[in-house]
C-alpha cells in the first residue's frame, strides 16, 4: 500500500464527484458531526437542510470542517478534508440567484431532498418545514489517498 | 424507504460491528473531522493516533463528536452519533492496564496502526514516533434507520 497527499486539483474532483460527506459544526466547543448530500464548485459547496440544531449551531458559529472519503478496501481509500465558513441563502431578493442555483444543482442529486426532510418529519413537526440552503466557502483543503500498488508503508 | 430512529442498543452493535468511522473535535469555534478506526466497547471507545493536529486539539478541548454510517444504497444505510469526551491514556503506571487493554483490542482490527503511522510519515518526521492511545468516554448517543421495505418517506 502506498499512502500519497492529493494536490488540491483531485481533492476538488473528489468532492465534485463523491457529492456525499459529513459536516462538522461547533457549538460552545462540542463537535457535531451529520452526514450530508453537497454539490461542490470551485471554492465552495451548497447543501440544504431543514431547520434543526446543526443550522441553529452554524448560524451561531459558522466555522464548519467537511469531510468526505471513499473506502474501496483497506489499502484503497481516499479521503477529502476541507476547512471553511457557512453561508446561509436565506429566502430574500438579495439571495434569490444564488438560492436558485444552489437548488437547481442540488434537485439534480437524486434523493437531494429525503435526508433533510426525514429529519423534519422525525422531530415530529406538524408544521410545513421551510428548507434552508445554504453554502460553505471553503478556505482550506488536504487529501490523502491510498492505493494497493506500489511499496508497502514503511512503519517504525 | 422507511426511515427511523434506532434504540441506544442497536447504537451500540453498530459501533461495534463497524469499527470505523471519523472523530470530530474543535478548537477556539473551528471544528476538524479525521476518519479513525475504533474499538467499542459499552459507553466508551478506544481509538489510536501518532501525536498531530488532533490530539493537540483534543487535549486541549476534551469534547469530542463520533459518527459512523454503513451507506448500502440511498434507501438503505445506519448512521450513527455519539457525544463524548476524550481521555488520553499515557504510557504511565496509572494507566498501564487500560493502554494494554486499548492495544490489545485495537490489534485485533488489521491495519489499526496503519492510518496512525501514515500520517505520521506524512508529516515527515525522522524520529521515533510515540503512539498515542485514548478512550472516548459516550455522553450522548442517536442513530437512524433507512430501510428499503414499508411506506415511502412523506414529503410535503
Amino acid at each position: 500500500m502506498r499512502i500519497t497527499r492529493i494536490p488540491d486539483r483531485e481533492c476538488q474532483d473528489t468532492l465534485r464527484r463523491l457529492g456525499f460527506g459529513r459536516l462538522g459544526c461547533a457549538r460552545e466547543d462540542q463537535p457535531y458531526i451529520v452526514p450530508i448530500y453537497f454539490v461542490y464548485e470551485p471554492d465552495h459547496l451548497y447543501g440544504f437542510a431543514t431547520f434543526g440544531q446543526k443550522i441553529e449551531w452554524m448560524r451561531g458559529n459558522p466555522h464548519v470542517c467537511i469531510e468526505a472519503d471513499e473506502i474501496l478496501g483497506q489499502d484503497n481509500w481516499v479521503s477529502v478534508v476541507a476547512l471553511g465558513r457557512y453561508e446561509e441563502l436565506p429566502d430574500t431578493r438579495e439571495y434569490a440567484q444564488e438560492r436558485r442555483k444552489a437548488q437547481s444543482l442540488l434537485e439534480k442529486r437524486a434523493m437531494w431532498w429525503q435526508t433533510a426532510y426525514v429529519e423534519s418529519d422525525l422531530r415530529g413537526k406538524s408544521e410545513p418545514t421551510l428548507p434552508v440552503f445554504y453554502c460553505v466557502h471553503i478556505e482550506e483543503m488536504s487529501g490523502l489517498r491510498a492505493s494497493p500498488e506500489g511499496s508497502p508503508v514503511r512503519v517504525r
